[in-house]
């Protein structure tokens, strides 16, 4: 039976009344990365250096040397990336269980609050209103912020610093909690990370980070197309790097959503 | 329907009658990489730098910068990568349709012959015998080639250099005509690359690469467990990160499999 459904899946596919949307960033010199206060080690963006271009260096043949920070454009984020999850098992981009990397996705939309606040928050009342039309988010799902921020063109807007640090949405930490409870793969945002821009003043301080990572749970940052996804229904799939003891990595994420 | 079918996905993801396989080596700094006649320029393998971990460079995270040539480990030949792609469109793996990202997988036995012959090669004969029992390879199927190379325990053994170069099995070029006809996605090996070892001295030289790149065709390196997917009946997840003008990238292959 769970042949008949891989073969439906596999025709679905090829017809496309299972499409698949790619909800990755290009990842170039340009994509920013996360800016922190000086006091903390930087995090670099990519490098990219030509090995051979069919040439003498390779007369066949054009390939890369990359440089890149583990959380570099669109990324994952592994239990063992924050303090609160070092301890647990299973927590770098190695050892998660690989049925981890496929699950279905709820999406809840906020973009129109951004529009008017980019400090914006999703709270309790917010995933209780979307339980109430799209019933209880199911374990092992994703949570997808929509905000549209991914729609930002060029750098500064993107990561949309002030001198009080960066403003961006995210999460409440009650929020987190709640998530948590439900027990969610992880969460997935459109900005430079998973926390708000202003989450260092937190209550904890970047709770979707202390929370979902603390709980053995996954993040995924600087993600787009989410509004091309319905809010449940659509599967994603998102398999970091095998680093070994990674923290996380550069990742394409997909999802199979239907037509 | 289609919803349906993803939401039959989801249930038999959650309740294990579809297995998601990790066809992917461990990435580390022992990973072993290809070696090239020296007057070709090196591909280096994986080398991690800790930005932080839990100290004043960072007092609640860990993370790393990678440093790897884009063909390192379990990897994605994207069209470009080959001379014989390089003109053509959709050729990089930022510009690939993300829908040739998912497909079945046909997978060929040959592991009883590579015992016996390293430099063991698919031949047309082989695949005709294997379309005789399980059917014609479908358009946009994964050739997936299995030798139980991945089994090989070490550096030395895994990259099994001669005097006279490489011995490692491949694929004989009438072999990845006959797959190009087919109109495969291309093709994956637990090899080191897709290409035999002996591969320089074919007609065409690098056949893997020059036909299957050549034919707007992708290339899967350093697969393991290919010992645990069936004949016929599984997906294939294999998306390379979205590097703009890349030749490919470390990737992170799954399969989907009903048990």
């Amino acid at each position: 039976m769970s042949s008949s459904l891989l073969s439906q899946l596999a025709d679905a596919l090829g017809n496309g009344s299972v499409e698949v949307v790619d909800l990755t960033q290009p990842l170039s010199p340009e994509t920013p990365v996360i800016e922190l206060p000086p006091i903390f080690a930087p995090s670099p963006g990519l490098s990219m250096q030509v090995i051979s271009q069919y040439n003498d260096a390779g007369p066949a043949w054009y390939w890369n040397t990359i440089t890149l920070g583990e959380h570099t454009g669109t990324h994952f984020d592994a239990p063992i990336h924050w303090i609160t999850g070092a301890q647990l098992a299973n927590n770098t981009t190695d050892t998660i269980p690989a049925r981890r990397f496929v699950g279905p996705a709820c999406v809840i939309d906020i973009s129109d609050r951004v529009a008017e606040n980019e400090d914006t928050l999703l709270t309790v009342e917010d995933i209780q209103s979307w339980e109430a039309e799209h019933g209880l988010i199911p374990a092992g799902a994703w949570l997808l912020l929509r905000t549209d921020w991914s729609k930002r063109q060029g750098r500064d807007a993107f990561l949309n610093a002030g001198e009080d640090g960066p403003h961006s949405p995210g999460f409440h930490p009650g929020a987190v909690r709640l998530l948590a409870e439900r027990d969610v793969l992880g969460v997935g945002v459109e900005t430079v990370g998973t926390d708000a821009g202003q989450a260092a003043t937190f209550d904890p301080p970047f709770p979707a980070h202390n929370i979902m990572q603390g709980s053995g749970r996954f993040g995924l940052a600087s993600l787009t197309n989410l509004d091309r996804l319905p809010p449940t229904g659509a599967i994603v799939i998102a398999a970091p790097l095998k680093l070994v003891n990674g923290s996380g990595s550069p990742v394409r994420v997909l999802a199979l959503v239907s037509r």
